[in-house]
């Protein structure tokens, strides 16, 4: 079963809203067997949702259409589909008494759009909305189904979740079944070329693709086929053939992270860790404690910007930083040795170098930058040469750090 | 001029990536005036991009693409538009030595693929990639322009930016004029109705529109018109009767940040600025570091996410912490005298708080957070009571924290 949506809405078109909703809806409707073939983003104007939804249903069985945000652009769009489907519109008592109810409840009264809410296409099937009052709506038209909800994503998720998913699950033959290798530090055609003969002897029926993002890959395996179980199985033995070809360079599965790994990790071999840096400025910081729990773990930063708070607080020595300069091998391991004493932590991160764009040199160009982690006896070092982009060399060297911190302690503890 | 968006991957579809590039590519484009009338995102099927392409030429005089990610699958964008065109393929030696250099200069070897993206449909012109190896594509097509990218957010950035804005702003002769105005910590239906008359009093062609993000509010003043300068003046004109009427909610306008008007405040009254994080986990700092030349002012921070580092290396009294609560008044207070005295700067921010989702209790549920900005004279609190989403609580206390810092400057020094 292919599927296509629609979302409605000029704020999409002018940028003022990024279309998160469709991402969602694609990611539930592919577990469960769905391809999304296409996505639409259309104005708030009657002829072009029509458009879309002719072409749409020419090319897909199922279309989700998603509103503008708002009772008055949701009616746009159900003037729209009524139009398309040559049907009258009613006015549905069911659905005005419940909004009623949800308005006495608050002790408010409803406004006219709220009235508007409560019109309908002939030949609707009501899909109950737990969030909100507008419910979604579902037609059957020449063998094809249209579901139309909402645009506020928390109401259109609470229809699909409830309502619609368990609804087509039941009906479905065909499974869709994936598995996500997560990779750092290696570029995609240097993975692509490890894993290639793997790839090639795969049936048709599945396929890898290839996610690449700041100094990670994503690997994604997905297959189709009828025995959900078989097919479970035949993944999970290219997955294992996968990650075995390509070694440490996998730090993960699936919707898991490098800071979730380390938080796993760290807690799994009772370990407290702490971070120094300069250029990244609290970037790796601020990265770890993304993750609920962090504070399990991790005892926090010196974020030594100026070289002042590196000789006073992490005691890098000022011979040091005057006779081979801030940015060195050796400064960065003082930086690991002094944050480790001072926040009295097991293993450590330090970051020193030139993030750009200025403050380069023919020696020390823009991009040159150390990364050290270890603990009280060993320290290993790595001199990242990034490129010119500030925050791209942030963020590349705050990938690289962690993924250092999770071989060390892997290897070490 | 209309324009449409094709974004090609598979990954958008399945919604392990959200489509942020055509969100930005809408932006950009509406603020020189061009309305973006679809989007669509398509599978990496050389059939479906011709599709697209079909439809979106006989809709619109303008049509923007971008790639899969990565070498692979601009490829077979490449080749769909070679066929969609009717044109060869030919080996573009230019492209060629610029990606042999720049592989000479990285000391690494190219790959078969990098080969392939020297490859061209005929006709092309070539888009200057700053940012990556496979350059943007120019093609004009019955009249139609196409425009092809890399999917990498910051290479199709570079490329718009760079080559493609300047180059449609110096051929309109209708000039869309903006200025922007940024808001702080003040909610949208607030700032509407504070600066409802002078909207109002606008003459047709200027327009405002309100921006909202996580807490912050951009009111964007645009007007249509043949003459630039008489135009330029009156937005002017009504930028400053808002701003008066708005007092010191503003912070900067069009694209400045925060953190750049801390820089240049900081560097004009000569101030060294530190912080002290708890909840926020190094995310104030490492937004400080975000403008280039933060160095000239900012010391670094300490984070600590751990009480003993709040007591060892900010010197909050133990007493406090046993007493009242790592999450206080007292403590935040401390914080910032801490950090002051440690890290030997003029002004400070502390903070520290419950981000969530975890850890709240009745008295302090998740979301309460304490802000202080001070120096070792004076400190200024704040209890910021957010919600119980850990990165918006997050991202919300790091924008309070930086606006209170802006104020605290401006009243003080």
């Amino acid at each position: 079963m292919q599927a296509s949506i629609i979302t409605v809405g000029d704020e999409i078109l002018i940028g003022q809203v990024i279309d998160s909703n469709s991402a969602w809806l694609g990611q539930q409707l592919s577990e469960i067997g769905i391809s999304v073939k296409k996505i639409w983003s259309v104005a708030d104007e009657s002829d072009q949702i029509i458009l879309g939804m002719k072409q749409a249903l020419e090319e897909t069985d199922i279309l989700f259409m998603t509103g503008g945000l708002g009772p008055t652009k949701d009616d746009i769009t159900k003037k729209a589909i009524a139009d398309f489907l040559g049907r009258d519109m009613y006015f549905d008592e069911p659905t005005f008494e419940r909004i009623k109810s949800i308005f006495e409840k608050l002790g408010r009264s409803m406004s006219p759009s709220h009235h508007d809410q409560c019109m309908m296409p002939n030949g609707v099937e009501i899909l109950f909305n737990s969030m909100g009052t507008a419910p979604g709506m579902l037609f059957r038209h020449e063998g094809k189904i249209i579901i139309s909800m909402p645009g506020v994503p928390y109401e259109m998720k609470a229809i699909i979740s409830e309502i619609v998913l368990p609804m087509i699950k039941s009906t479905s033959s065909i499974k869709i079944c994936h598995k996500t290798i997560l990779t750092a530090c290696t570029g995609e055609t240097t993975i692509e070329n490890m894993i290639g003969d793997i790839v090639n002897s795969m049936p048709p029926y599945i396929k890898v693709a290839y996610l690449p993002a700041i100094a990670s890959v994503r690997v994604r395996i997905s297959g189709t086929g009828s025995d959900e179980a078989k097919l479970n199985d035949e993944i999970q033995h290219y997955t294992q053939l996968i990650s075995q070809k390509l070694g440490d360079i996998v730090y993960g599965y699936d919707d898991s992270s490098l800071e979730q790994e380390i938080l796993t990790l760290a807690i799994q071999k009772d370990l407290k860790i702490s971070t120094a840096e300069s250029c990244t400025g609290g970037a790796i910081a601020s990265r770890l404690v993304t993750v609920p729990g962090s504070s399990a773990y991790y005892m926090g930063s010196i974020v030594a910007y100026d070289n002042a708070v590196k000789q006073n607080l992490l005691h890098v020595p000022e011979e040091t930083i005057s006779r081979i300069g801030a940015v060195s091998e050796e400064t960065v391991k003082a930086m690991v040795i002094g944050v480790n004493q001072a926040l009295q932590s097991d293993v450590s991160i330090g970051v020193t170098g030139i993030a750009g764009p200025d403050g380069g040199t023919p020696e020390k160009p823009v991009g040159h930058i150390w990364i050290c982690v270890g603990n009280k006896d060993i320290q290993e070092t790595f001199l990242l040469k990034a490129g010119k982009n500030r925050l791209k060399n942030i963020e590349t060297t705050t990938f690289y750090a962690l993924d250092m911190l999770r071989k060390f302690i892997l290897k070490e503890y």
